[in-house]
């Protein structure tokens, strides 16, 4: 039989499909499971992009533009510009996915055995992406004692090599929900004019800030427009993570030339999703409001309820709908199967994401999870009861 | 500014690319363009798909499962069960289009700088998507004389090197139009069982045989079911190519398990697409024999036509809707350019695929181009005729 391939061995397995059986088994039991590990939103897709799609006119489903539809991209740089991210619709390609964005641009810049830098904990498919370029990515960790904070810019320094092609963020952040201020993202931008890097810029979670805080885009830098590479999607903003549908903007040329040469590759993104994607952007102020409104109300009360548990913290993320959480146990990757195989709590139960999946230094991220507030309030009040209760008897419960 | 990767740079443009601006100045001078270059059938998509889109249910458009939803799984794996292709659901996965499964085999299954052989003219892409994984595919030449039939399995075993890894195929052939046969079949049987190597096996043109002969597929072969690897489409089948739906089919669980870490990466394919692949299965007899007698009479009306020309050298394809022809020209990347920007026959043209952008073998394919008889009879009636004077007229026609 022949062999599998080094990058097929040495990608991960996503660490909540690990936890997947033992869901499975509580609910075989007849346990309700409150999904808090995923970011699927329970948020209703705009009526506005589903109506689109429904009223579909072709009658062949046919290849778009490599680069997307036409219509979608100017359309989707008219919005841009409307946030001040000055673009064309030369500047842009639609992806299949954010995740195609990110793929895209690594591909595009970074040669296999380069390295990029990324704060940890981050995002655990950005691992995925970069074994599949032979990319190396490099931590640089935050800390919960600051909320997840940029970490300060001397530990970006510590990790610079002659192999350093750039830097990736995401923000606001998936897992830990913290939305980098102009300051933080200026520092980025000495650093990276600086050393003449890239800066992958994820801002899926762009909509979702919090408390009066504006979104600092990394296209909004000014002198570092040639470094800068944005990577978007519909999947959050308009709870359509199915739709496939993303795109990857940059106002450097070379970049886009090079990225579209790896979209003419795999023919075109999908025309469905393309169709819900373009209508969407007429998604009323009135539906954003309302999911606003949704998600603080979830997020304060989630915050409050897990730092009244003996042992937690819980940072207040400033955006996103990921909070990323200290709990008072030897390791979380156990607790989670724990509580999901082991325990129940009115014959409810609720799965999290272990945040060892989200760090890559080995060992970090052993006493944190991620939760996502996706769930509605009542939801969330219950996972919250069975969360506090599971604490007080978890047999691995220390400090 | 940083650098672009040296994959990047590698990346082919597309061949047919390269000709779109003369298309579209062409075009602006108010000429009549067919296109003759490009796979995308005008048959209509199967209404069963089209209303399931329409009927759309969901009202918030949620991530599938990373191998594809169950249901679509199980309704396909009947689906071959009865073509004889012997899977369950849990040995296939549902792709973005028939590239993300060429990619997710390839990625899977050989490492940068490993080989795999393919027979020339092959699909271009297949390029784009080695170099992407840093692969090289290393050609063995097939003939237009045999009509590009299997090159003798001697040819293939000159090819062999410590660094091979397997051998992809088309069937049948986009850009010939080949139908392997079962004996051709067999004999890549032996040659990669003897060898432990991989066989890729791109059938997304399976349902396009003509002259009553039938299809064998690769997962037909005894004794290599671990080796073998299949790659499928929507596109063609349902002229669905921008649902971008495919899978990646394969008896092989390592290889299975090692391509749904990929799949999880990018999270899942498209829902609106895979909804309306799954309604598709339904598509009726009559319209497959529809599609089926357009195209024989499209095929046999073209080849004769080409046939007549002088100096004009067409084979007859068994499949697909393409075939690999030999034009009495110097260079057909220079005439496919000339004939856009510099003739016309009753204010019309046509657009081919230069052939040199199939083969890998430097020099080779400067006398061919592809044609896809993707038009209808009265279209492409006009297009042979357009062809017909231009080769009476160019300045670079020889013999």
């Amino acid at each position: 039989m022949p062999k599998i391939s080094e990058k097929g061995l040495a990608m991960p397995a996503s660490p909540i499909r690990k936890l997947v059986p033992y869901a499975e088994e509580a609910k075989k039991k007849g346990r309700k499971v409150y999904h808090l590990n995923i970011g699927q939103p329970d948020i209703k897709t705009p009526e506005v992009a589903l109506e689109a799609v429904r009223n579909l006119k072709e009658d062949v489903i046919a290849y778009s533009h490599s680069a997307g539809n036409e219509s979608y991209r100017k359309k989707l740089s008219d919005k841009y510009r409307e946030i001040n991210i000055n673009v064309d619709h030369t500047e842009l390609l639609i992806t299949t996915g954010g995740s195609e964005a990110i793929s895209f641009a690594l591909m595009s810049t970074v040669n296999p055995g380069e390295e990029v830098i990324c704060p940890e904990p981050f995002y655990a498919n950005y691992n995925g992406f970069s074994i599949a370029a032979g990319v190396k990515v490099v931590p640089v960790t935050s800390s919960i004692d600051s909320g997840f904070a940029l970490p300060p810019i001397e530990e970006f320094e510590k990790k610079l090599s002659p192999a350093t092609k750039g830097i990736i963020i995401c923000n606001p952040n998936n897992p830990t929900g913290y939305l980098y201020s102009e300051t933080e993202m200026k520092q980025l931008a000495v650093i990276v004019k600086k050393h003449d890097l890239y800066l992958f810029s994820d801002e899926v979670y762009r909509e979702f800030c919090y408390d009066g805080k504006h979104h600092f885009s990394a296209m909004y830098l000014k002198g570092v427009e040639d470094n800068v590479i944005m990577m978007d999607s519909v999947s959050k903003r308009y709870s359509m993570c199915g739709a496939r549908v993303g795109a990857m903007v940059t106002k450097n040329r070379e970049v886009l030339d090079t990225a579209l040469k790896f979209a003419q590759a795999r023919l075109s993104p999908p025309s469905f999703g393309q169709i819900a994607g373009e209508a969407a952007l007429d998604t009323s102020d009135a539906y954003f409001r309302e999911v606003y409104d949704e998600y603080i109300e979830r997020r304060n009360f989630m915050v409050d309820a897990l730092n009244q548990m003996p042992g937690v913290k819980c940072p207040l993320p400033g955006g996103a709908f990921y909070t990323t959480v200290h709990l008072p146990v030897d390791d979380t990757d156990e607790f989670a199967k724990w509580i999901l195989s082991k325990f129940e709590f009115r014959n409810q139960t609720v799965m999290m994401a272990p945040a060892s999946g989200f760090y890559s230094t080995p060992g970090l991220g052993k006493q944190e999870v991620r939760i996502a507030y996706v769930l509605k309030k009542e939801e969330l009040k219950n996972a919250m009861e069975v969360l506090t209760e599971a604490l007080k008897v978890y047999p691995g419960r220390i400090a």
